[in-house]
């Protein structure tokens, strides 16, 4: 990562969720130039790994290893980098040390923007908590009273990526990015995950919905050519100085 | 109004509110080349015209052309072009004429964007109506049906400015417009408003407000030197190719 | 009703729902000196006098009339004058003289708060509407150019009464009547309902309830005695110099 | 349709707005043995052609007239009968003959249940103006007052369908049809639609998104093998004696 | 409880709580032949024993038994079985050990549903807590990676019941249970909380109201002679093949 | 605090929150004769303190004693008392001791009313966390159970004050307190916040704005003369016998 190319922050709760809510926006700001680093607050080894453990002969470890493996696989096909917290599952819980780990990578990575979970989730309690701990991480990172003499960082968007039923998670989509060029990578992302064969076409089809609704939204008329797309909601206003 | 420049359309209930509520955006698009268009359903010659109706000596026509003359003057100090449709205030109706001679505006300006009042206002019932209408006749305009062989619309997003009391009409910012270098232009519109000079200094200050919280969602180690701000609330989702 | 008295205004969509809904607030504060004045917009003759149309040998005519007679008794145990709009029901309409004629009870009336139904009904699409219509009355009223020349009115606040089925309406009480010393009051004028008798029973446990609520929300150690309450959500912010 | 069988009424807005949103549904109680009525409101023939009207040499007849044989064919492929309203599209408006022309189908069909569009549609006004005729007429059917002696509805579920982009509806499911069994069927009537080719894969798509959350909220170890489904939105709470 | 019986299990802040709010259900379920199941979080030793502190000579012990004895006295006239965690109240907390515990509890139970309190209470912290960790264990025991090998459940609808001020709880109720065939048990069971005999009546009144509401919804029509209800309000869609 | 006097409680997350968001409520109640209380979670040593903390030659315990003196002098000249908890912030964390520390000053202060943050704010985290505190502590003070013998609380209303960027908090006004009388007292506190100065103008224009929102709800008829005001969110339904 040069000082000088500008960067995002992924803050996923399970090794896979990156991929498949927000593969695309990263494959697309690596493309542009971006160094898009990913967290991995846990292998999601208790809860989203059912495959590895019917398969038998299993340990807490070795569903670890394997979820690792295949999270780094998926990033590398993405060009972003990833570390991994190791902070558990099902239940996860923030304790302050997450906390200051986060906003120390935040305050290192000084990114232009972030992505994590939707701020609800009646599925899954480990994704709101991630975005909690996304958001709490921001604000203390921007503290000059936290490790006084760092460079503090701004006020990066946070945007949430798409939940697995998103209405019933109050998530409504405000930004919907166009994922189409990169799209082959993302699908190529996904395929990693050789222990959740079964979500492969449910997000694609995800991506062609949205894809067919960001058409619909630029309008009917317009020349671009939208086929895949990603659905995020942001939490912040946006600061523009153009409206169209 | 070249053929080729960009485009916009402002939906205005009464024939002062673009003053107060997209001046800011108004100068600014001018100024980066559109062509802005309003539109003022009425001249709030019953319900906004208090000051020039207690000199006493007033019919509805003298304050309805001394409101007439003060948009006109204030369009002029934005650079817009601006149109009255006179369908009278306090209350306003929305009959199908008006959708379609609205329908109509939309398919001679192709706007790239719309902007319009709050959804709800539990102060004031022609601003949301206003809203409606300006939603409706959009969709009209879109309609291949609707004066089939005419050149249809695409889908220009629709923004919602700031309503004079937001949290009670359940208006909130998603965009905060920076207008910090057109201020001094929206501020001599303003002055045009004669009969509503108590509003001038408000207006100010939400100006000043929006800007101190625009500042606050660049970050402050922002080079960005924000003033006056205008805020939006959007109706459809953004598409993007960028998040940052 | 003397000049100096203070007043207060009730728009009530069918004869009998000022007494179920508002019956205590409008007793409480005659006894306190305001003259109350009730509109109702039609006498519910098609959709709430079900008793009536099965007796048999009915017009609508003669429902009206019984309907009528029985809100007249109902406001007279109550001390308030009623006046009947006879505009229909099941289905309401809002057309603009109905909307004129309530703006000049307001000016007449010049209530110092206005009580009407819920924002939204889903059994019942007239309450609604009732409501809209007293808003948008309320706003002509305070319009210097309506009528030019008539005193307009202030700001009064305007609270929505309590609906049949609460939560389905979205409606919310933020604020608690103690209504325990007109209770026998407003129990004789439900009585004077022939038609509706399966209420009684349903609206004295209506009031026991929130009563019960009121007692909780002024704490267990407060030395009031509540027994009987009516609910309230209030449209507009409440102007204050205590917060006790 | 047997005077003892049950019965279904859809209230659609556009002559094909049934087969995307409730082909199944009405499939799946058809082979019940429920008799299904559609209501089609207007034919769609200005707002949602647009591949008709492209074809030149059309009028709105001959556009009237192609949308009703394509809806004609759909319905008789679902085991459904329908009536056409034809009160225009783009923009549709509810006038009272109309609400009582809907009322008296209630009461001619008296439905066990209802399906209409979502209560909010920023992307097409129609729609929910047609749930709100439905739901108005649904009122005015149940009241004894109107045409007194007939015999009056029930109080039939009234569901809101799936919308196009169900977020920017503030659509939420809280039921999900398991329409498996029936799939082929809707696929079927849904190749009726010639004019909208585009939107055949987007509902598969829909239908099979759908059924991957009925399978997830029937639980992993649930027996039943749902593929395609449903979602709809209750607007009234439901009554039973068993919540497994 | 054999082997084949259908069950449900019941999540209840304070020892009492299940017997107000969802007695009415479980008896209801229990004459089905359902094995239902009651986990009580705490005692409410602290906050809702307030009548047995005035008593004096109170110690927490004394408080706390005599609360077992009631519930469980409770519990047997309803038919279910009752375990307490006595993890304290007024402030009670959710740590891991306790959450593993109650996941515990749904791998044995493996129920058809699950019953707990509303997701908010401005009145009671302990009461949407409560919810929070049915929920969180659910998920917990659904996951293959949680104590690898046993039997994992299924996916249970969750229903909030009624809280005491259901719309200052955000609670609306979706679902009208028809309790009237089991009131007099429930009654009973009511009987045995000495310590709360001013909530005997309340509770009363809530289940007639709800009755009256459910028969509302059925329609007037209807042959359903329906008296007593419970409201809840469900946390997930329903997944099922029949609208009526 | 003589033993008659009536009493009100702040929760303040930082040592300077209440100054800028409840300054003018403090002052007025004081000069109203109530005696009022103060409590700081924190020093905001961390977070609110950018100014001091780029002065360089700076610990967190000079930081800390710099905004002691501040928040002191700023309460003295409001009439009120204060006490710090120190308890940290950046992040702020609820334990067991601290919640009973804040429930011992309620059964101590006996408030009539409690003031405290607004019940989200994206941008600050500690904010929320301290109205849970004060609510949370509000309840166990109300118990018979915690520290039997003592004096429980009665059910005091609580408010939520005006956070930095309102709309993205969901904060929204139903109490506009007249402040103009007290605005000089205000304003004096405010300048005590050395570090801080830039909030000056920002919070002064705050309070012209809700002056003029005061203004419009009490009517342009009225004879108050309202130039400054506060917003508060009230969280408890109001108990009153009057609703002008």
């Amino acid at each position: 990562m040069t000082g000088s190319s500008k960067s995002a922050l992924i803050v996923s709760a399970h090794s896979a969720d990156f991929v498949w809510r927000a593969g695309g926006a990263i494959a697309l700001h690596t493309k542009q130039g971006y160094a898009v680093h990913i967290v991995c607050l846990s292998f999601g080894e208790r809860g989203e790994s059912a495959k590895l453990w019917r398969k038998g002969e299993m340990t807490e470890q070795r569903v670890k290893d394997a979820r690792r493996e295949e999270a780094q696989a998926a990033a590398d096909i993405l060009g972003a980098t990833v570390e991994f917290f190791d902070i558990g599952d099902y239940p996860m819980r923030a304790d302050k040390d997450t906390i200051f780990r986060l906003a120390d990578v935040y305050r290192r990575v000084q990114p232009e923007f972030v992505l994590s979970h939707s701020l609800k989730d009646p599925y899954n309690y480990d994704h709101p908590l991630a975005t909690h701990m996304a958001q709490e991480a921001r604000i203390i990172a921007q503290a000059e009273g936290y490790k006084p003499g760092e460079k503090i960082i701004g006020a990066p968007p946070v945007y949430c990526f798409e939940p697995h039923q998103p209405e019933q998670c109050d998530w409504r989509p405000d930004v919907l990015l166009d994922i189409t060029e990169v799209w082959d990578t993302k699908y190529q992302a996904i395929q990693c995950m050789a222990g959740q064969e079964h979500l492969w076409e449910y997000y694609t089809r995800v991506a062609q919905q949205r894809g067919v609704q960001a058409k619909r939204n630029v309008g009917i008329t317009s020349s671009k050519n939208i086929q895949y797309a990603e659905g995020y909601q942001s939490i912040f206003p946006r600061v523009t100085e153009n409206l169209a």
